[in-house]
């Protein structure tokens, strides 16, 4: 997932919009130097091509990026960079803090990924739209390289039947007309419900809701769920939503549920990166 | 602070872009309707104003919306709109996300803010500029919401010396004189200095820095600095910074210093707030 | 699907970026007047709204605007505004080509629709990705105020495996385990494959694809595979694509097939709409 | 005419903002391929330029491109790209359908400019504002590629009188005062004046418009125009516009107009690009 | 002339990005006040709508704005507006830039106006393309404001031949040849050719170029072209450019030009506005 | 100081959006030349950087270009590219007015630099808020490469207290009040205050303001002000603002205020550059 030019101008202008004021007073602006950034812990590197692009950008050169998506360990090396004072301390923070938030998401990432496949070795793991405020392709390219994927991307692109939706309806409490209405209107997509009640979960799967979402279901209900409603098939998709976090994606995985859906990935602790720069 | 009109639009586009699939396959965008929004927790409200906007730009009504900086207890009304169902459900998730997100962040500084004040009444809370990427307006806008303030906005509006500026100086080590440069070259500004050992900490005030942030210094010692180094002026400020959290913020404020320097709102937990969609 | 004030602005400023010299060198700026636009056709309307959005961005008044979707009869009023010769002709042939090619574009998309609905009344029409580049926004809205759907908004949306793909895979003809890892990666999704020739149509349909887009088949053959490969559970979809227009429509409808997908839609002709200025 | 980087950008994101979840669940992204593109008819090529720059700004590298403007056969080379297959995939319709439509706009203008030429081969052809909205750059670009002119670019840059100005003046009907007000106005611009009757086509003639724009007047009524207005310097321009195409620009042209002036350029079908992808 | 919302957005950013720091200090944002505009001294007004509209943007209503283009006197109203302290001082500077700048553009346009038309009533004066980059909006808006016109707007609306083609031309001696040719690739245009010699003065002449604007040629040497260049049809148009002032247009329209051709124009000093704000 | 990609692009498309008429009627865009910039006057170089990227975004080759901030004398080479007729005059008139304006604002910055120091050696010279709209960034750059400084980069990044906050206040007279307050609010901050009055003048030196800037006082009265209430400690600084010129700069450098603030460098005249084009 690339990121646009405007949103590379767009980060390093919320740093340096007016220039570096230190670095003028200092005077040091043309001399040369490096600055290498390395990991202070395990994590799932995202970010280093923006941090690169970022910095060449800003007239450094990049002697070295390790991939996104890269399980790297404590102590590895994530970028080198050379250049004048004036550009490394213009890229520093910058390229040092997207790579720290961008890999503290793909780093949660892989840990709910893992906790989950430890115990399903297939089931997916999924996040929201709730991603932060404009942060929405950046979050999304880290949660892929820490191994899972996109539910929906935003309204436009699923077709997804909320509760919230039924007032409107003429018959809200119909699932079955309702799903086929849909399935009518849509016939090449997969039809999703969110279902916050053990009722409608059975009415969802009955009127072959392709995924039925299930909101804050507990593991033992999800599970009796599985095994109620799974047809030989494999339909309807089972999706367990609300509160999947790393230390329950393992019991919300026992229970047999296709998919693990969750916000928690967006709201990830950065990930420490340690920076050093030197003169050369 | 206000967001661009072009800040609206982009935090709209990134869930709306191509209309929304669910409410079209329903044929219900055309019924009237009523969203509520309200506070499932006590918490301090920031970006009900950017829901506001972003709402009316989709054609609802906004009836009430609770003040930015606002602390409202659990089940407070925080926003109410009318409109098309099309329009309330456009803006619905938007709308939550944005307001949980700003208020988390709001809501924590206030924590911090309040901890910190509860032992020195009179200390200052500022964040660093370690935002999430994309986010930094916004993130300002919810700790300034939240009782606290920015310490630099970016690298052009302050003078801060860290150590990784000295490797480009003659001599580095001579604090002395590379604070009496800065000074030289812009009188009319504060001049900050990072320091990581008290043997600076001590240059640095010697030097008649404005202010000295102390990274990652321990209350004592931090208690010992404000003892041996501030003058009977109240000079040099001192800045505590490196790892402050609400749990600490107190210990911290109980050495005497006169600033906290956090990044640590910037990653805040969003609040839960509940929506409610009827029709009317 | 509402456009950006950015669009807005986009779409005036092609036109008038530097204002109207022929009303400056007639000095009739400040006049009063009315601007009439009137169907010259039987059409579906699309455009009206970012016409009304436009036209009171440049200061007038807009007295009635038709709604995007609704069909029209010739002579029928499509919009009305009041304002400033200065505003009246700024915005004039914007308006009016906004309306006159989206509309264009809805009107082919109703045509097209009701040729294959006639003889299968429950058949979807979707549009490619083969957008008149800068239009994709504008082009999808009035494909679906003209009654047909997209069918990829983008390569992020959906799994749809080409031919183009198989080169890349270590067993590029075993369509079986292509589909398989492609389900196992998203088991939420609706995964499509494009087949060019019928032994994939039906290679796709026992493994079970969620859709399965014929490329240039001709009707028979259409035909064929549909009596064949269609389970009774209604799987897989099957979707006509490649050289579909309103002339063959019907034909292909004949066949049985689900869906056709077609690009002929962006490329309507604009249909004619009159304006009328006058002096109040 | 140069596209800006942020135009490059926005084609791009119209496909792939979020990024290619196909490639993603193949996990082929990294292998490496070839892509060519060679025209399926005789064609005018134009787009190739920016279908390169988007390409190579998705990381793949370009080995050859034909020359915007260039005549090529069927079946000639029109662009090769090598790169990794993320860089193709993203790339592929993009480009396809740039150039497709960009070389359709520009193949019919070829078509039309050489109907006329061939009947009088100093004749000019200009394009009208009409242009699809939002892609009026490159429009522009493909009409000059195809060999013909912009007659406006938009209403800061020309000053042309229209019947719709005319309830504005005090004396609607005294075209040598209105006419000779312009030129006062503007004395180094070339006045045009549209007409809707042969009246008025020779009251322009006579206040000396520099260009008499005949909205569509027949050929016989053209060439009679033609015939008693033109003065012995070659003054008026003699100007036909409304409903001109490629198959009457011959008849307008034999009527001895200066200039053809027509929108059915923007609205060419896109001509038929091929395009292989290989692994290597 | 309209600039776009994305325009008066980013002169708003240019100034509030990340709020008011010193209102916020005093805490002073809620109180209510009102903030007049005053003319210091005699002058043209420009930029009040765009001083309204980002006024009103920030909340503030605008209780009364004289016109773009008005010649007022010392002490007059400009501008008034109410609202929050916070909005008012949000804007007030930004707001009095804008205008002070804006109206030093009209006011010295409409002195060298006059100057120019109290020798020669139907003289035009017209700037060039040498605007303060990134200002050529709001310049020219600010020009005609003044009573004066744009020469050229860019590349793209003109053709004017300099010195600087000539030497990729194969006989770059031949102007009559070279303007030929530019007349028949663009037979509705008028033709421009800048000269800096008298010699190809006469010869563009001959040419019969539509204006031949003579660079740096002193008011005698221009009264002699006058005389024995322009013919009894009026042509060519006559252009004086280079050095024009206030100071010297006069002497310049004495020598019978038609056209004075400044850059001077756009480096206007802004004139004085007084703003006062009070409580209410 | 970087200007963005998005701005390099935006300067571009003010004069080259649909292209050069001028050099596709002539049929020269082929050729090849090579275009020198060389100072016509002893100069402060400004630009060059920016110059540079634009030609290079056209495509032509940069072989040399001198540093912004760089002293030049009359007749240096500023800036050599080689490319295509098409490149080098799309490129022309764009990067000579960027560097002539940039260079204006960057010599006359120099000048008042010059004329300050002479007097007293570590005056500091800072520009005020005030750059012509839409400039600000390359204003501010320009004065940077001419040896100055910004004072405020806007409202965000400094606290100062005008007249115009009092009204709001309590206390509007109460210096000693207000100033303290600022002061708790933002410890770390350099608290301004601009007086109009030798009153407030001394108010605010004693309520220990950091910086006092005085509002058109005349030399005499500052030096009576730097006697008066300059403190041992160097406190406060004594600014001096309000018509402040290279004429009248030494007169207040006497005076022995620290700093001079200054709207004048924003509106320098653009200097000289002259450019040769020549065919290769």
């Amino acid at each position: 997932m690339r990121l646009s030019e405007a949103d590379i101008d767009r980060v390093l202008e919320e740093d340096i919009r007016f220039g570096d004021l230190t670095v003028r007073a200092l005077a040091i602006g043309e001399k040369p130097g490096r600055m290498v950034f390395t990991a202070r812990r395990d994590l799932v590197l995202c970010g280093s091509d923006e941090a690169s692009r970022l910095l060449s950008s800003l007239g450094a050169s990049v002697i070295f990026a390790a991939q996104t998506g890269t399980c790297v360990e404590k102590g590895a090396l994530l970028l080198e960079a050379e250049g004048t004072a004036a550009a490394l301390h213009a890229g520093w923070k910058t390229a040092q803090t997207l790579m720290e938030w961008a890999s503290g998401v793909a780093t949660l990432t892989r840990e709910i990924v893992a906790a989950a496949r430890l115990v399903a070795p297939r089931i997916a793991v999924v996040c929201t739209r709730k991603a932060v405020p404009f942060t929405r392709q950046l979050s999304f390219k880290a949660i892929i390289a820490g191994g899972a994927e996109c539910h929906r991307l935003g309204l436009f692109d699923t077709i997804m039947l909320f509760d919230e939706h039924r007032p409107f309806l003429t018959k809200p409490n119909d699932l079955n007309a309702i799903i086929t209405k849909l399935k009518e209107y849509a016939p090449e997509r997969a039809i999703m419900v969110e279902v916050t009640s053990e009722a409608d979960a059975f009415g969802a799967a009955e009127a072959m809701a392709y995924v039925v979402q299930h909101e804050k279901f507990t593991p033992n209900i999800l599970a009796r769920v599985v095994l109620r409603r799974k047809r030989v098939d494999g339909r309807p998709v089972i999706a367990a939503a609300g509160g999947i976090t790393a230390q329950n994606a393992g019991d919300h995985a026992k229970a047999g549920v296709d998919t693990l859906v969750t916000s928690a990935l967006f709201y990830a602790k950065p990930v420490d990166i340690q920076v050093r720069i030197s003169s050369l």
